[in-house]
């Protein structure tokens, strides 16, 4: 396998002895050529199998119909549900995607921004990484005049378009369908405070439980980075308080699945001794014993909405950011780990 | 918003009052300039905050530093377990990974390999969709000397780097597993086979039947596209015949789950009334009641082997295809949808 020759704008200058300045004119349909020379130019483009270099291309008109996505892991059914109907609305209107992952770490976030624009991106969409707290990264696309959305995880700070669930309703939802059940000691096995989502996930669980005058009770409200392993950790370190809760809500539907295996392991009773509820409505949530009880993020309509957002910049001719702020309501969708039977 | 105007070659060749050509070659540590105005260059390319166009740097030296990866979805575990592990292997050698899916559509795997080439890629890591029969698309690959590797779903007749589990090998353990177990009408619900790995699981279960003395019946041996859909409609025709399998194997996961909700609805008892295998490990199998048994396909493996053949050929001057075949051997996990107790 080599490297094949490939026919250049040179190539063609040469075989009809003008400039290759006259050739890419000619190609670009430039008025200064007359109408016989682009002919011939053609007819010799052809005859030599000539591919016009598209990235040279993008260069040089600014538009590479790519959008850069990043998600801080692909394997969620929710980022790949929003990258899934995201891409559908792009392909469309004949943009393409190219996926890159943070891992939730600030670093490769810093490298997946650096790799997208340096593809020529004509916009990036983006959910953050649990680590990221300087926002540097994000401005640089902001100051190539670039657009730039964000979903699910965005700092409003950035003064960008965002498209997400009412986390903080959500919360309130869940905490309220608790109380319903009869649940009297809730815990919350919470995201970090520093990622916006979680903070407003945090502050509707206590905002609900001072609606119902329960008393918010420290060791019961619990930070992490939600996954299946800090879901068991967690979980255990729940257990072996003095005073158990009866019911636990984890903001994420990984660690509510860390916290069901430990729960299962020691035949602690769900929802009887113990309710659980989860956050993401992720398709296992419906497979395990007991089913988890779960918020319903409409994945589909936020990949959408995103990809849209992103759509009217480009038929606008100055790119200016617009200040989008697509807020979801999101749904509660009720299952074994918090019916209790009463 | 708004584009800010960048520093380019010709503002530092204004300022010294010497061509662009000459501000680039110094910018190159070339020989044929002076020591002289290579300092002065570089000291007002740093007065003036100039930028190296890195794309424009990628086009002249052809080396970009990313890798290209294409997967027929990214939210299933063997794939983005495949794409982790590649990833941790590239990042630490200064390679950044860029993520196309191709949804199982050959159009879309055509558009996400001119993606690629597009982004200047330096090499191709890809598992092809489902449709993909035509292969002049992963030709173009080759013709413009991009190393081109293939892992789980890679065409043998493309003489390119392979990466992959044995699937004959094992076909044929699941179905002497099933065997020991005392099924006597093992059915398998199987990929389509034009794709070589489902056609070598498809000739794994005939070769195992056949040591065996167990009959082909024509009617047990059904080919699908393996979604969860497709697997609830095979299971349900299954069980419509008047004769029932009393075990069946499913050539993915996913469609193994469709076969499982189908026989819990229907109270057919696992694995006493019907064993059922699937294929892949992936993490719910193992969740499910009852759990399934599966093939453990060693996805970590199979990335790093991908992205250690790709480095190989960084390190040589000329890309000569190597036509590595790694095939790994994969394990069965036994759970409880195929222990009789017996």
């Amino acid at each position: 396998m080599n490297h094949k020759k490939k026919t250049t704008i040179k190539d063609i200058a040469n075989v009809l002895n003008i400039s290759p300045a006259a050739v890419s004119k000619a190609l670009h349909d430039d008025s200064r050529i007359s109408a016989k020379t682009k002919k011939a130019v053609r007819q010799v483009a052809k005859n030599l199998n000539y591919q016009p270099n598209h990235l040279a291309s993008a260069l040089r008109s600014g538009k590479s119909h790519l959008v850069g996505v990043i998600v801080p892991r692909t394997n969620s059914n929710f980022f790949s549900s929003v990258i899934e109907n995201m891409e559908a609305v792009l392909n469309k209107e004949g943009y393409n995607i190219i996926i890159t992952q943070s891992n939730e770490s600030y670093k490769k976030e810093c490298d997946s921004i650096d790799t997208l624009l340096f593809t020529q991106v004509d916009g990036i969409i983006a959910s953050m990484a649990n680590e990221t707290v300087n926002l540097k990264h994000y401005e640089k696309i902001k100051s190539k005049g670039i657009p730039l959305i964000l979903f699910d995880r965005g700092e409003n700070d950035l003064n960008v378009d965002y498209i997400g669930i009412n986390d903080y309703h959500s919360s309130h939802m869940i905490v309220e369908h608790l109380v319903k059940q009869g649940c009297k000691r809730i815990a919350h096995i919470a995201g970090f405070k520093r990622t916006r989502i979680f903070n407003n996930r945090i502050r509707g669980y206590v905002d609900a439980l001072k609606k119902h005058d329960l008393p918010l009770d420290e060791e019961l409200l619990i930070e992490s980075n939600l996954t299946i392993k800090d879901g068991r950790a967690k979980m255990t370190q729940l257990l072996e308080l003095p005073k158990r809760p009866d019911a636990v809500y984890v903001a994420g539907d990984y660690a509510a699945l860390g916290a069901l295996q430990v729960l299962n392991e020691q035949n602690i009773n769900m929802p009887n001794d113990i309710a659980l509820v989860g956050f993401g409505n992720e398709p296992f949530t419906s497979m395990v014993t007991p089913s988890i009880t779960s918020i319903e993020q409409h994945s589909a309509e936020i990949g959408k909405q995103a990809a849209k957002t992103f759509l009217e910049y480009t038929k606008k001719k100055s790119i200016k950011q617009q200040l989008n702020k697509i807020i979801l309501d999101a749904e509660l969708v009720i299952r074994e780990s918090s019916s209790l039977k009463k």
